[in-house]
């Protein structure tokens, strides 16, 4: 990663809210060269970042960075209002509460440069919503991470009816800079792609371990050992399509198409009870319980890092000159 | 991959079928130094064989292979009887046609010899099925694999009521001889564990296709970008539990739990009419139709074999002493 991205314009970031993932886009942004003013409200904010940098600079995809040295790009600004006020992007991360959300927006559109593109990392609020009480919601859009977001590679960006397509234009630019995977969803869904997809999947694994097919550290090895190892490389389209042979998707959807409506009718739709809870967490405590949080998440951040990278190089090894 | 596997009694497998699974197995057997006899009425099935090997020599998940040397440990044999009479694992991976695999294990039943295991890759019929036929099911499996079988780890073990424990035990032992991930089910289930999660995210990739809110490619793109990199790195629940941050799994569901129904209440249940495959196949078109199978498989393989090959490192480098 240069501190040369696609959109040279972009020289300052605001980052509103030093949660989870505040911290991965503070880290991404510092580690491509950015400068980086957090805006939060912890007393100990600067404690904090500096902290979390000292992690995350392990754990950068372009390999180890001195967090020093990350550290020194980095700003505290408590008030929002001068927090954004030359900041070429504003990354929000606040709680997911849609009035609180809706007011911090109308502070940030008043006080940021027309230019600056605003972006919010919910995941869960749509773009019209958020910008409601805005006079210009233009360069407003959603661009949701996935956690950690200085690691996984999706941002999803989605528009409102009042985003300027220049806006969107901007912010898949300035995401591919930092070498994130920027994908623009068509239109507004709630709980957008990936947290869906995500979700239905949760959905059948639950189901699976209630009814004591398997255990939660089985069904983890399952997809591990199968499905996650095959999305990481082709997605689920394309896994199907390679599925059906020479005659591809055509033909998979020919001999297994009858029964697709059957298998889904057949699929699990369980209560979220205290007692499936129960289930869930006791065997979970004795699959990973005995590790700690940041141990088990070093251990992801390596895993994932590695994955990524790794099928990045099969993928531009492999594909057409 | 050496020869010597944690089964040492194993020296001759039966692969009754020669199509894409068989085959499959059939060069990771061979791999691992193995005595491999192919059972098939294929009257070209040696050619057919030696073709195979030629392409998945390259993709071996143990490094490349002299096809040459592969080859030379094949045998084939087209009466089922005597391709059995001696084997020490049979797998069977005929079509998926009830009645054929019933009459199929009786005919391998009576000539296997009495130590043989018994192991069928069907995706869909269960073991006691299978087994109806025979005199004594007690060493007949489910073994079933993902495609292709030399390169994904997985292999789902289902046993039947008359199944004896120990014929599990070999199975498991087996498999991980030869470097896969083979995983026991509690109880059977139709359509067994991977493939029903697989069902369900593909219903949901179907529908946000359907309403427009992505297109295939794009779909793709963000699994491949998201989800695929995470359950490749991490299964679904620990990758849950850390998204809980340090208060775990339980915090996640205490947070988001009352939400999950509310969110697999919205998830799509789309129907697979004709336009709805039309609409699919034409986007799939659009993204991969211009490549062929072949060169779409080779890159799968490529990059499947690089993910898993560094998830593995990266995970050995990662945990505890």
């Amino acid at each position: 990663m240069s501190e040369t991205t696609a959109t040279p314009a972009v020289r300052t970031v605001a980052v509103i809210g030093a949660g989870t993932i505040g911290l991965g886009w503070a880290a991404l942004f510092a580690s491509a060269g950015l400068r980086v003013r957090v805006n939060s409200r912890r007393p100990d904010a600067e404690k904090h970042v500096r902290a979390a940098f000292e992690l995350y600079a392990a754990s950068l995809p372009s390999g180890p960075a001195d967090p020093e040295e990350l550290a020194s790009r980095l700003e505290f600004e408590p008030d929002v209002a001068r927090a954004v006020e030359d900041a070429d992007v504003v990354q929000e991360n606040a709680p997911e509460d849609l009035a609180l959300k809706q007011e911090l927006f109308a502070r940030i559109g008043a006080a940021a440069p027309a230019r600056a593109l605003l972006l919010s990392s919910t995941s869960t609020l749509l773009p019209d919503d958020l910008g409601a009480a805005m006079d210009d919601p233009s360069r407003l859009l959603v661009a949701h991470p996935f956690n950690p977001p200085h690691i996984v590679p999706l941002v999803e960006i989605v528009a409102g009816e009042r985003t300027d397509r220049r806006a969107v234009d901007d912010a898949v630019a300035f995401y591919r800079g930092l070498g994130k995977t920027p994908v623009v969803l068509r239109r507004p869904v709630p709980g957008f792609v990936a947290n869906r997809l995500q979700s239905a999947l949760l959905r059948e694994s639950i189901h699976l371990v209630r009814e004591g097919v398997v255990s939660v550290a089985e069904l983890d090895e399952i997809v591990t050992a199968s499905i996650g190892a095959r999305w990481a490389a082709v997605g689920p389209f394309r896994a199907f399509h390679l599925g059906g042979g020479p005659g591809g998707l055509r033909h998979w959807f020919e001999h297994l198409g009858a029964g697709l409506e059957r298998s889904w009718a057949g699929l699990g739709d369980p209560p979220v009870d205290e007692a499936t809870v129960a289930t869930v967490l006791a065997q979970a405590d004795e699959a990973f319980g005995a590790r700690s949080y940041e141990e088990l998440a070093a251990e992801r951040d390596a895993v994932q890092n590695a994955v990524i990278a790794a099928a990045a190089r099969a993928r531009t090894a492999a594909s057409p000159a």
